[in-house]
């Protein structure tokens, strides 16, 4: 009588809620208060829509959608690892392999499938969907970083040469957005003071 | 030299950061903290990813989770106005109408022309997508509702009633997954004592 193929995607849906409780490290644009996962993945998803234009090869939009506002679920369980936290990035991997296995199998097996192949697209960083997902994952943080005028930033001490190795992969989503950055947040920031320069 | 186009959709991109400050009345799965307009968004597209095969008719998936995504931005400028707000619904079209002509207007005309007309279609509810679209709209509160025992039903006193009025629409969108919420979410909290009954 029961739908088990329903049940198990609310049992999902349910879930992920938890990701509204997952910080980031970036300000919003109050300057006060910080992003969660899920407020970042809508905001990357809007911007996706908008700026696939931009995108060096073409993409297929609903897919890239789909990878970004599912990419940092495995977070639920393995928390946020901070872009520029060299300890906690040498046990991502293993936490959050773990996490895509418990939270994507809560779902029938063809959903299941569908959002771990997604992520791991995303973590491969080789198709045009996710080179540009990258593209988003790491212009949006600078966005709103430049928006709070570098507190972020100021904050983390953080260097250019951090940034530049942070974004080596940027331009291969999408060279316009990368130029756009380049110029108009990172250079910008680091002439203001903001982000440290090297040496 | 500098891309206008380009400049244009940044600036939409930034606005829209705001949609995170606008809170609604429906409990995260904790059942203390509310969630805002970008959270709720975000939860509506991946459910929506996962349960259009639910969708009456078929629907365009792309299209439907824009329109979620994108659906509340007009409350940056006309607040978030509950659904049990019977004053607040007198004024709520002109507020939101006058929030579509500044905020989607930021944007480069074709863009500003399709995001507004996927709002209007959203608010006129006839085609499939902005009929799913609702359905999801009146799910996904309902479901964290539930999830929370009812906490938002029970302090603000809502009645059967006024939740089928709410729900008059639901059916139009998926009859499968309106049938899930009237047993097992509305019927049941009613029994629960958590949703009062007419009588």
């Amino acid at each position: 009588m029961e739908n088990e193929r329903l049940k198990k995607q609310l049992e999902f849906c349910r879930e992920i809620d938890k990701e509204k409780f997952i910080g980031r490290q970036t300000y919003k644009s109050d300057a006060q208060t910080k992003e969660n996962d899920a407020e970042h993945a809508w905001h990357m998803a809007v911007m996706t829509v908008l700026l696939s234009e931009y995108a060096n090869e073409k993409i297929d939009v609903l897919k890239t959608v789909t990878m970004l506002l599912i990419h940092d679920i495995v977070e639920i369980d393995a928390g946020d690892t901070y872009a520029y936290d060299e300890e906690g990035k040498k046990t991502q991997r293993e936490r959050e392999v773990k996490a895509a296995d418990r939270i994507f199998g809560i779902l029938p097996d063809d959903q299941r499938d569908n959002f771990r192949n997604l992520w791991e697209e995303f973590e491969k960083g080789e198709t045009p969907e996710a080179k540009f997902a990258h593209t988003m994952d790491n212009f949006q943080p600078a966005m709103l970083n430049d928006l709070t005028e570098g507190k972020s930033w100021v904050e983390k001490g953080v260097h250019l040469s951090q940034i530049l190795e942070r974004n080596k992969n940027t331009a291969a989503g999408s060279k316009e957005i990368w130029d756009y950055a380049y110029k108009n947040i990172f250079e910008k920031n680091v002439e203001a003071g903001k982000i440290k320069k090297d040496n």
